[in-house]
């Protein structure tokens, strides 16, 4: 059985790879973490590509059948180039995350946060235009949250007042919604709402990229079923490779993750 | 006229640059910083060590007569293991600071201070012991240190209560001398000592290292002269490279060398 290929720099995706399992219980996922390089926020337009080429060729010896690109950069500098490289299906992150979004603002003025790379790209801006040219979006890259993240920083003075000051533009613009641009930023979503008030919808991209790799692996009939057509109830199988550090990466997908995770892999093909 | 090679993770090892150029003012330097794969100081050692031996082959390639790892992390973990590989002098970061830190402290208990890598290392405690069996070590992990750094926050409150917390543990038992084990922790300098206290003696060990190199390349008689062995009085050639962002590097080099760095050159090596 062919499985779905996830790839990020780090451990961030392994939010999406949460969702995955909870909507496709019966697929078999190999997930990539290209630790030995993360991250990729603060690195060039150019590397990102080259780096996403690398991690798409790793998953694709695995067997995959479709792939998801579960990093907010690597999908914003990457996927527009690479897409139709491949014959395998790829999705990103910022697509789902896009559509949620501009159907959920009621005043269609729209809050995007990431890393400086994902940014700096205007990849959502663009998106979200072309959807809605009368939305007024409104962006912040905000440096610090995926070393707060990592470090297990999740509430307290210190968080609360960097998150402050890097809503700031997006509160004064009067944002309803806001798109967490980074697979890292759901696990801030309690201090990002408290600041923001509790009536600014925060869109999670992972809930709707999983609906979307339904979605096409339905339509392509590319699920995993049992014999004779009908659905597979035996649980899928998942793999987890990293280019570096798998103890720091299962120490970390606890948190990200919301289970232990044993057996992660290192390979050096980076 | 052949070069004095350097080589960190990122930007930080500029700070070494910065203490090169004002001891050895003759001198040629090339400078590689490997922003790709940048930061070093979460990876495992035996990436760090594939990733400096790299590093040293593109320095190699430049036609070096010295190479200096201006990075705590790949002092800690690479220089045990390649200094006997290669014919050229290799200079670390490590052990110049040590010997100042013994040298300075009255008390006999030194705290150290540098990347996860750096203190899981242990290497500061093992090279501090050896030189001195009574000293008492006290080590601290600063991880969000090198973020706050990149992204110009110098002071302030934030700061101010993330440096209280760290170096707690130092403080605490009463050190009387601080290793700043991580090339971007002298911009920290000023919180540092406020935390501390004026009595506690930083060390940063940009000056020790450049003190090493000048005496290895005199005592080797590698130094740069002018025609029948007079000093040379022409200034040195400084190259830079980096293999991503050069704009990025360039942007921060005025805040570790002290001045504008123009024709930073990338390059595909890693």
């Amino acid at each position: 059985m062919k499985s779905i290929g996830v790839f990020d720099s780090g451990v961030g995706g392994l939010t999406v790879v949460r969702e995955l399992i909870r909507q496709l219980p019966n697929e078999n996922i190999v997930y990539f973490g290209d630790t030995a390089r993360v991250p990729y926020g603060i690195k060039s337009r150019e590397t990102v590509i080259r780096f996403s080429i690398e991690n798409i060729l790793f998953l694709l010896k695995q067997d995959v059948k479709l792939i998801c690109v579960a990093c907010n950069t690597a999908s914003s500098f990457a996927l527009p180039v690479i897409k139709n490289y491949f014959r395998a299906p790829i999705i990103g992150v910022i697509t789902p995350g896009v559509r949620e979004a501009v159907y959920a603002s009621q005043n269609k003025r729209i809050g995007v946060i990431g890393t400086k790379g994902t940014i700096n790209s205007r990849t959502y801006e663009t998106e979200i235009k072309q959807l809605d040219p009368k939305a007024k979006v409104v962006s912040a890259s905000c440096p610090l949250f995926v070393p707060f993240v990592e470090e297990g920083w999740l509430s307290g003075e210190v968080v609360l007042s960097v998150v402050r000051g890097y809503l700031k533009p997006l509160k004064d613009a009067g944002v309803d919604t806001v798109i967490l641009g980074c697979t890292h930023y759901p696990l801030l979503k309690p201090v990002i709402q408290q600041v923001l008030g509790k009536d600014v919808v925060l869109i999670d991209s992972a809930k709707q990229v999983a609906c979307e790799v339904k979605k096409i692996l339905s339509s392509e009939d590319l699920l995993n079923r049992g014999k004779g057509g009908r659905p597979a109830y035996r649980p899928g199988r998942h793999s987890f490779y990293v280019s570096d550090n798998p103890e720091w990466f299962s120490g970390l997908a606890q948190r990200f993750l919301g289970r232990q995770l044993k057996n992660v892999k290192k390979v050096n093909n980076v």
